[in-house]
């Protein structure tokens, strides 16, 4: 069988971008890599929608986030942190590790946060250096209202919003710039079609101001290195070389399909599957669902692990269990990145298949049907 | 022309590795990925020589040595760090930014450190939590005596000894546990002829226990976190996934020739490429040369830059400059990792027909004629 890779990261990588990774290495202090380090901020601001400084970083997207926490904050600052799911929680997480003082909202899983909630806070507490929040929340498939959240963060003007955007870019519009997001986080597995193990932060000039007075400790992280490596094309520890490769080819297949269509194309994807998964008759989790992946209440009585499991061994099709506290209540099904029309189907008829093993009734095609009408229609 | 890349890091990485990484992407919360995860502790151990957990960690070999900072020590901790070169500063620089009160010994660069100094320092600090060490400086080509080191700091109840290895893993032998290493870091893309992007860490029990009462903030790098989720077979946060299947597939190879033999065979290399350096008329850097690579002083009146530059440019070879303040003074041939006979002999060639356009006389062959003494003799 053929693996079918429908998860929220990693997500399927592109031929050209994993045979690039196959070529013989190379060294990375030379012209030769210079010049491809020198091709990509471009091609990430194009993808970040933003003219700042976007800083490429050898670690999972939580490293990108640890980055956010201990470059813009200092020890005496005050933090607000977006709850809502395991990821959006992270901030929190990060926060705790280095004693910083936090305000949180707690969200319900599968809810997206009232903007208002955080103007409360914010009039509460001006002080607030920064907002942690989320822009696709991968463990509940919520997407959440960055463009209003910056609208009101950006009245307060000691407060910086520091966007999780690690499975939301490329697949949920962000307009970084537009939006008055200071700070973008995000990692190479998933809009950005390319293996796990590269992160990515952008920062504002008011963001690089809180950096220059941050006194929270960093070396590995430290985004002012990162920054004065750049400026040659260079990083200032040795770089995962062949992720680079793979992410450059990953970038301009992303430029030639035009970022617009990019978005266009997850936007399709995702109505599909929101469309079959209800005619099959299962339940949407989220209220107000992400374009990167489709998060499905596992029906009363059926273990989601067991399902998800079996569709693996029986179709390999590889879906996304709930995570923590959502363990066996969700499955989640990614139309993340380097995903077209067929695999929704094959996804979706995967479930189909799958469901009456468990005792839930299907009638074999409506799911599909329902994929087709609208694939076929957009 | 073909590049060869004669660095101590990046190195070659095998064909079998290279092509591990252009298979499509699979998911690592899975147990296609687990029964993988699962064949690289025992592996690790191997070329660690250790019994103990070994750690794999996504980011560049610093991250590796940041953990061995954050998760050892707490504010209070006394440390000492030894010196001579880039690397074995950067413990002193990692100490300094997490504000930990140190002592250094100043080693000229181009020597090893003089072990009874250790001794001297700890008997004076016997409170001293950690002695960060290197086997191999990369920026000198030193090996330090590490089993010696070992020797003096395992009389110290209270002390650790941890070694960076990053270079000298799988090259320059260190026997962990039977010379009293605690803690052993190192990365991918050296010895373990991988692509740069994965760094590794080994801790005993008695390491353990300083992690367990560390109070530096971590979070990305927290040990413990790493330890819990390696039960599973996993890791806390998305790792390198490509990465890790290079890896794998190179370790295999290791084992398969026997790390006897791949010592043996560093040993050999290394022997013979001091002999054609000198037969050429150059002089060694390092006063104790590691086997990883050789560092030569660059002669009077010659741009080191220049030099190297012109050898790749004509023969596509790769050599690594001096770093920092050794800039121009000495360049470095690597004989790390996935490299031949052949190899030192193309490498000694391309050096002996550079030389005279920089002015130097070269009987050309002599070099040849040395490397060749050596190889077919040993």
């Amino acid at each position: 069988m053929k693996n079918r890779l429908m998860t929220p990261g990693p997500v399927p990588v592109p031929p050209d971008s994993l045979l690039a990774m196959a070529q013989p290495m190379i060294h990375h202090r030379t012209d030769k890599f210079e010049k491809i380090m020198a091709e990509l901020p471009d091609l990430l601001r194009y993808v970040f929608q933003t003219k700042n400084d976007v800083i490429t970083l050898t670690s999972s997207s939580t490293g990108a986030m640890e980055s956010a926490v201990v470059n813009l904050l200092s020890y005496d600052d005050h933090a607000l942190v977006i709850g809502g799911g395991k990821f959006g929680e992270r901030w929190g997480k990060l926060c705790e590790a280095y004693n910083i003082d936090f305000d949180f909202i707690d969200v319900k899983y599968g809810n997206a946060v009232d903007p208002k909630l955080v103007d409360d806070k914010l009039r509460s507490n001006p002080s607030t250096k920064c907002v942690y929040a989320t822009l696709c929340e991968t463990s509940t498939g919520v997407a959440h209202d960055i463009q209003k959240i910056g609208e009101i963060v950006s009245k307060y003007e000691n407060t910086l919003l520091v966007a999780d955007a690690v499975s939301g870019l490329g697949a949920v519009d962000l307009k970084t710039d537009d939006w008055h997001v200071d700070v973008v986080v995000s990692g190479s597995q998933k809009g950005l079609m390319t293996p796990p193990g590269l992160a990515f932060i952008s920062l504002n000039d008011k963001a690089w101001e809180a950096v220059e007075k941050s006194d929270l400790p960093k070396y590995y992280f430290d985004l002012k290195k990162a920054k004065e490596s750049a400026k040659t094309n260079q990083t200032p520890w040795t770089c995962s070389i062949s992720l680079i490769l793979a992410l450059r080819e990953s970038l301009v297949k992303i430029k030639q399909e035009g970022l617009e269509n990019v978005l266009a194309r997850h936007a399709r994807l995702a109505s599909a599957t929101r469309a079959g998964i209800q005619a099959i008759g299962l339940e949407l989790f989220a209220s107000s669902p992400s374009n990167a992946l489709t998060s499905v209440k596992v029906p009363n009585g059926i273990d989601g692990k067991k399902l998800i499991k079996y569709i693996e061994d029986r179709y390999d099709v590889t879906f996304a269990g709930g995570q923590e506290s959502l363990a066996g209540k969700i499955f989640r099904i990614a139309h993340l990145g380097y995903v077209d029309d067929l695999d929704i189907v094959s996804a979706i008829s995967a479930l189909e298949m799958s469901l009456p093993k468990f005792g839930f009734k299907v009638s074999f095609g409506e799911g599909i049907r329902a994929v087709e009408e609208v694939l076929s229609n957009t």
